[in-house]
């Protein structure tokens, strides 16, 4: 659901993804849940400011139009912030138990994945994910993180599948518990993508097939075992500072 | 409690923290809710192997001597790790919500924070904490990383009294929201602290006081807003891979 972040910034503090193109004097529907959310939890009323985005449009200031038990509508009024595409960096990760997957989808979110994909794993336990409710809770993501983009959550793939059609141009970094006291390979630069292992490791012949592979580069996350959600934002972390969108080290 | 992480290396795969002297041949005393965990959830047999570490002297290997209802005795054989403390690098941060406390508490320890200091900050809503439940999470969080060491989490202190007693040489590396987009001040190294604010943000007067101490250093984690959670892996990671005992880039 979305944000009641208090910021330092002038912008309204309720931010809500919304579906429908967006400009000026632009009508927008809001959803049920989302009306609920405006009027009986923030209580809301007409004429009240908040924020809209629709992952392509930057960030825009809207009114509250009206607002009923089915929906309601929202006048488009004017831009705030531009639109902030994250860089061409895919994270991929085995799906764990369902808090932390959905912590997962959360952190890659926040730091800035542009594609979610999970991945099956010979040592994964889940067999299904629900695809809906994790982009669900990427949409509250990028609400909650004042982001302008919402990555697509991919369906569940086979790990050995996707690595044996891997796009040609894009490294992936992996993080190797093995490596443990090694050097870091530097990150090379997007495109790129990130895997994540499951909590058992890789097998024996996943290993073999990811060390096999011309793009693939290893990556050591410190002496001490992470969980997989951890993992993911410190791997996330470095390649952000090395080589997208966050400001780089002097 | 203890970890069933499974992992590629030949170690026991139950690690228990335990307060007692490591030493060939010594016997340690499990508490009950070892024992139970040992014997009732991982079945384990008389004679079975564990690890076990007391925050000093290393992973020890152990074998269970006898388990009862109250307790139960190990018998400590050999060394299998070195002690590995980590940098000394405090981790500051405002309570939050219960649930999201008890994740960068264990965030803290998988990436090698020393000393975890709760602070209250003018937009902190905690008032207390619960310091022993805090510890005990962090100690789960020792057992389930392969962590030898683990953090001291220090009783909930005002912000303003910490700062205006900061110790000289230990730098500040505080976590500023209002910098995204600028360029990120390098970290120093160890003796080092991180400040993560709360989710409202700090207030002026922090902020002007935060400002004003000669051993801050200010840093940018991206243009998007993180959970504090969030925010403290990415900000650890960043030092750790600077500074700290993850292996350093080539």
């Amino acid at each position: 659901m979305p944000s009641d972040l208090s910021r330092n910034d002038p912008r309204p503090k309720v931010r809500l993804y919304v579906e429908q193109a967006l400009g000026q004097g632009q009508h927008i529907a809001v959803t049920q849940d989302q009306a609920h959310y405006l009027g009986n939890v923030m209580r809301m009323p007409e004429g009240a400011e908040v924020a809209v985005f629709n992952g392509k449009a930057g960030e825009w200031r809207a009114r509250i139009a009206g607002l009923s038990k089915r929906g309601g509508t929202l006048t488009c009024e004017a831009p705030v912030a531009p639109q902030l595409d994250p860089p061409d960096l895919w994270l991929l990760f085995a799906p764990i138990k369902k808090a932390r997957t959905d912590f997962i989808v959360e952190k890659a979110v926040e730091m800035g994945a542009s594609r979610i994909l999970p991945v099956q794993t010979e040592f994964t336990n889940a067999e299904r994910i629900r695809r809906d409710r994790l982009q669900a809770h990427a949409i509250e993501a990028a609400e909650q993180s004042a982001g302008t983009f919402v990555p697509e959550v991919a369906e569940l793939q086979r790990l050995d599948r996707l690595l044996a059609d891997w796009p040609e141009g894009r490294s992936l970094w992996w993080a190797d518990e093995s490596l443990a006291g090694a050097t870091l390979a530097e990150p090379a630069p997007a495109p790129a993508a990130i895997l994540i292992g499951p909590e058992g490791g890789f097998s024996p012949a996943e290993r073999a097939r990811l060390k096999a592979l011309p793009q693939i580069r290893r990556l050591s996350l410190g002496p001490r075992i992470l969980r997989a959600d951890t993992a993911a934002v410190a791997a996330l972390t470095l390649w952000q500072a090395r080589h997208g969108d966050w400001p780089h080290q002097t």
